[in-house]
């Protein structure tokens, strides 16, 4: 047994992700410099996902070591919750642009895009997890899916079941995203694969709740490297939760369409056509979708158009019910309580 | 003696502040259908500031009453402070864009500005006001400002003082300000007046503490119509703050800099030059400025180049001491601690 699966659950220690381990992702200096030299940029605009901005400042510091003095090394402060919240705003001041940690949404010249894997060691709980799959003599198929951060291991997790006597499914999904087995909190797409059993690997619950919603059919194993935990994923309190939302929204006179302004969460038609049909319904733009943004309104409901993982896990932060695209037409009448579904986003920009 | 003047402080009845009486505004929806039928536009983008956004459904309502079907209005949902502070996002989705309640501060042919010009009667405020000022044989020098939502009376202001004796001294400023006499939370250049006494008639503190602390060496006298109170602006608690701020900030090894990329808020040259005279400070750039933006990155004290009022007025509340470009110079030893001043802000974009 290996010493990673000795550690208790929550037990950060060679996850990968405890702070003392910053330096050993592989930031890509190189290629930053090199895209900094050969477009003879002055400045340089740098995006951290959310829980890795504390990197920033000493990135930033390699970086300016490295590069000539009136070279201007920026930081996006805005929040970034995925390669769907490219900072646009700093896009436009940065001669060279780079996105930390998350995969390619859609290439583009002007973005450098740098994956973050985690050196984590995945095989120890997976080995774990096997217990909660039927025997391959019962049933043989499981689907695998994985985050950005451990696509770099996805081929050797295949192996691993493979070695073990299971036929592993895995697809790469839709055009929103980039690699065979990726998941994203918005879209599923890789899991639509003959298997009704489906393994997660990755850190968190917020990826298989996604995943367990979108696909109720199916029963999801998380094998978490992070935590060291294996779960069930269970959608059940997601889901109560959803049609408590669509409930209290029935009784909603007034209505807030939202649409955001970030490149890769709007569904900007989407929103009109409720707006066109509904005279007591309003289009609301915004970036960042948050609750005091919304008071000043004083409308009794929303329709949230952009990342459906604001409307289903934040949803209770916000005081009055909103829903996704599909909840809404539920209140409205126009489709059946038991049509709910998970808010699939497709598409780039 | 007038009925407005038998109010007690802060009673909003006949202020046009109440809410009961948003509709004695002219939104100017003529002059909005007009452009869109000039421009064939089919996109209307609002935005109103933060004390009116309540009002945007309404105005939605009346505009998509007078507008062809296909046309579909937009209400900016993201903050709004001040005429520097256009959403420039729903702007970019906008054939047109109306910015509601602020004086222009640049001319665009993209932008429609529509003052919204408060009906509460100033006079009685103004005259109880006048017991504050020398009598005009002791003194007859007074400077008089007032913001853009009084600004249509502000000549029957002037010919009230004058009425009663006094010489008013008025003046427009620089470029950042529209007319003759305003002022804005960042700009008190109007106030460079030959007058050592001040009055200022408007709602609220929050102007009059920035023209107090911009001139120290004057008395100012708020004549408060919508509260109904008069008041003399004590900047003392304000600038204690201040001092509080600085001498936190001594202590800190790391520094955030920080760039707003809102249109009318942006110095990056001031910015870049900090970073660049100090290795241990990171140029952060983000739309709005808030606690939480910061909080993730985890240095010690910020620098704020975007609008001084976050600095001065909402400083407290973020966890690190936050300065303005000035307070920096004192808190790095390179001001003496008396050079103390208001952070205006100058020019336009």
């Amino acid at each position: 047994m290996s010493q990673e699966s000795e550690r208790s659950p929550g037990d950060l220690t060679a996850t990968g992700m405890a702070l003392r381990h910053d330096r050993e992702w592989d930031y890509e200096l190189d290629r930053i410099s090199e895209a900094v030299e050969e477009r003879n940029a002055n400045s340089v605009g740098l995006q951290f996902p959310e829980g890795l901005k504390r990197r920033g400042p000493a990135v930033a510091d390699d970086l300016r070591r490295t590069l000539p003095d009136d070279v201007t090394v920026m930081l996006s402060g805005e929040p970034c919750y995925g390669a769907c919240d490219l900072d646009t705003e700093l896009m436009r001041h940065s001669e060279v642009f780079v996105h930390f940690g998350h995969s390619p949404m859609n290439e583009s010249e002007q973005i450098i895009y740098v994956p973050l894997f985690s050196n984590v060691d995945v095989f120890p709980i997976m080995e774990e997890s096997l217990a909660e799959f039927e025997d391959p003599e019962e049933d043989e198929d499981i689907g695998l899916v994985t985050t950005a951060q451990h696509m770099n291991k996805f081929e050797e997790m295949r192996e691993f079941l493979e070695e073990r006597g299971y036929t592993v499914h895995t697809r790469r999904g839709d055009e929103r995203l980039t690699h065979e087995g990726q998941v994203l909190g918005c879209n599923y797409a890789s899991a639509d694969v003959e298997a009704d059993q489906m393994l997660y690997v990755g850190g968190g619950k917020f990826h298989p709740l996604g995943l367990a919603m979108d696909h109720p059919e199916k029963r999801v194993v998380i094998a978490d490297p992070v935590n060291n935990v294996v779960d069930i994923a269970d959608a059940d309190a997601l889901i109560k939760q959803r049609y408590g939302a669509i409930h209290r929204a029935m009784d909603a006179e007034t209505w807030g369409i939202i649409y955001s302004t970030k490149i890769g969460q709007g569904r900007l038609e989407r929103a009109r056509q409720i707006v066109e049909d509904n005279d007591d319904a309003y289009l609301l733009t915004m970036n960042n979708v948050t609750p005091q943004k919304l008071t000043n309104f004083g409308l009794d409901a929303y329709v949230n158009t952009a990342c459906p993982r604001i409307t289903t896990d934040d949803g209770p932060q916000f005081k009055q019910p909103m829903l996704t695209p599909g909840e809404y037409e539920i209140a409205m009448g126009e489709k059946p309580m038991d049509s709910l579904s998970f808010d699939t986003f497709h598409g780039t920009w």
